[in-house]
């Protein structure tokens, strides 16, 4: 087992009715001006956006409003609300949405904490120093941003999506009512459970080792998701699986399925977020989506580096009985990309709807490898050239 | 599902040569003179002592120690630990040992903040407004108090002991290197194992509803938790090993597993351990062990309240294939019996050496109801009379 830090110091309150707590939060944390940072229309027209800023009113607290975040958050709209918030004296950033929202006031948090363009964070010119504190409803089950450590946004500019970790921007609070997802459309669903799902996968295929208790703490969530996947996309007011995709969502994505993995100085893979990233950047499709098109091209090709752990993933996870590693290592990835197909995922970038040319498969694992500079991945390092090698397997 | 709370501040850094960062965390969370508090002269005879003291020293953090804290940490300790601390102007406890060094540690945190008697904490007289803050250094994988929101402490004077549970004193950082359990001696390494095993089984066994994710992550700690437990007894030097013990024992107490459970107003039923706290208030045992002993007594008594928890937990922990519930029910609970014998642990309260009479059973019974005045437990709760036919079960 590797040396490890855990640390979630997020203050999560779950269950139906929580949005109700969001001003006695605030306060508990110390804000007195708060920016209230959403999407589009839905936080308005479900009523949530009114009954969050009134426990905000009725805890005393002021507020101002910033609308208009996208899927796949722009670097546009961070810079609007950094101004925003200095010109209003804004303390505390509460975000009412997914993890395009709350990733979008944590770049406004690490903004207004600093001098420069907030970008050169993404860029990785610097590492933050500091974060104005960050609070949440959230309202979609999938990044796990609610507890996670990471922020990921997209420059419009040149089309680079970028994510930046760091403890400094980990929500001070969390509040999961699950019943605030039930509205959320069948793909979105889908999507946000290949999101959490991807998420302790990218920490389990780290190598060949075995890391107890984590391992079976993500076999455990694992095998949890893929019931639950099914039932929420069965019944989408299924009150306890949406509870059961919510809860593991902020899980998945808090450091608790990677802890004690590693290799190449990486807790975990996240070769599929990185590709995805890129993908997502460039066509503007739905991460989970992306995450779920990529996996059978990235499985495949890195298998053969790590029979024997994806042979346990079979086994422990999609139940496959086969005796022989490589079989079974081959049954699991058939498996799981047959349980993606269930809940209506692509499961290549053609079914996503991109018809890849060669010159754009030079063009994703060109701006992955950032223009050639970095490897990604543990279970196999990829190069550029493995890269452009996992999008052609994708491409369907 | 129901709505819950979850909330586990602690920074934990997790590894070799983690009990060095102890000068610099305190520094990081304010402290400025510490109270380094341990039990026996084990720390002093393996330098762990002077390795930590260095640590503060070269931080620039002053510090005054008081050790013998013994196992059942005694209010009269924690007494003089306050008066010490008064005059000494404490503002940091740093605990170097295990649960009954950091359950001292947090009761002397709370008796800091507090004019009064901190007895009446722990006698339920008033909640604690407040704690001083509490950080450790752990050398035994067992009660979870390094991320547990509990502190349990045994007043001498009246043989009670009790517990209060509370946020405040949540360690601000745990430091856990497995490498400082190596020497832990077989019994008490066993009796370790079998109370990180009880913190998740008294959350799993709350009733007959199945919660998820927090059903699969219990059954994933607990299956860990079994294959862990032999291969520490097997080797004491089996790093791993003694890393999966150490932070499964951390997850089993740090609220994780109860998500989401919970009935008659509790998360978990409980009723072992306060079954057991009489028992060790009484004649002095080892707390696990206790655990152990009381098993059969108890799962016996309640599992025809809940055969299907009991036979999920048989199936999916023990790997009992009987399709019967009962039936599997039943073997579940022997199939744990059998490993508890194995590692070297009583499953009865005459193997841990104390021959019960008729009139201590009234006794242990009258004591742990409060003198009649509370019930206790959730999947079947138990009245005085219950809890006398428990211990009459377990005596063997």
């Amino acid at each position: 087992m590797n040396n490890f830090k855990y640390y979630t110091p997020t203050q999560v309150e779950f269950g139906r009715g929580t949005a109700e707590r969001a001003g006695e939060l605030v306060r508990q944390f110390g804000g007195t001006k708060v920016l209230l940072h959403f999407g589009g229309g839905s936080v308005k027209r479900s009523g949530l956006l009114d009954r969050v800023a009134a426990s905000l009113s009725n805890a005393g607290i002021a507020y101002v409003e910033l609308g208009g975040v996208v899927p796949n958050p722009r670097v546009s709209k961070v810079r609007e609300g950094i101004e925003l918030a200095r010109r209003e004296g804004v303390d505390f950033l509460l975000a009412v949405g997914g993890g395009s929202v709350i990733d979008s006031a944590k770049a406004i948090g690490y903004g207004l904490a600093y001098d420069g363009d907030v970008w050169d964070f993404y860029e990785h010119k610097l590492a933050p120093k500091a974060c104005a504190p960050v609070g949440c409803v959230l309202t979609l089950a999938a990044t796990g941003s609610e507890m996670s450590d990471s922020s990921v946004i997209t420059n419009e500019e040149n089309g680079k999506k970028r994510g930046v970790n760091s403890d400094l921007c980990r929500c001070r609070f969390a509040l999961l009512d699950p019943e605030l997802t039930f509205t959320v459309p069948p793909y979105q669903t889908a999507s946000g459970c290949a999101d959490i799902i991807s998420h302790t996968m990218e920490r389990y295929f780290w190598g060949e080792g075995t890391v107890e208790p984590t391992d079976s703490v993500a076999e455990g969530l694992l095998r949890a998701m893929l019931e639950m996947s099914r039932r929420v996309m069965q019944d989408p007011q299924d009150y306890d699986a949406r509870a059961a995709v919510m809860w593991a969502g902020s899980l998945s994505h808090n450091g608790l399925t990677g802890c004690g993995n590693g290799g190449h100085g990486r807790v975990g893979d996240w070769a599929c977020h990185q590709l995805e990233h890129e993908l997502s950047g460039m066509f503007d499709v739905t991460h989970g989506a992306g995450l779920a098109a990529i996996w059978e091209g990235w499985s495949s090709y890195v298998m053969p580096s790590a029979p024997k752990r994806f042979a346990r993933f079979a086994r422990n996870v999609m139940g496959v009985t086969e005796t022989d590693d490589m079989q079974a290592a081959k049954a699991g990835i058939a498996a799981y990309k047959a349980f993606l197909h269930e809940i209506g995922m692509p499961t290549s970038i053609r079914e996503l709807g991109v018809e890849l040319s060669d010159e754009q498969l030079d063009k994703l694992a060109y701006n992955c490898s950032f223009e050639g500079t970095r490897s990604i991945g543990s279970i196999r390092v990829l190069e550029q050239k493995d890269m452009r090698e996992v999008y052609r397997l994708a491409r369907g």
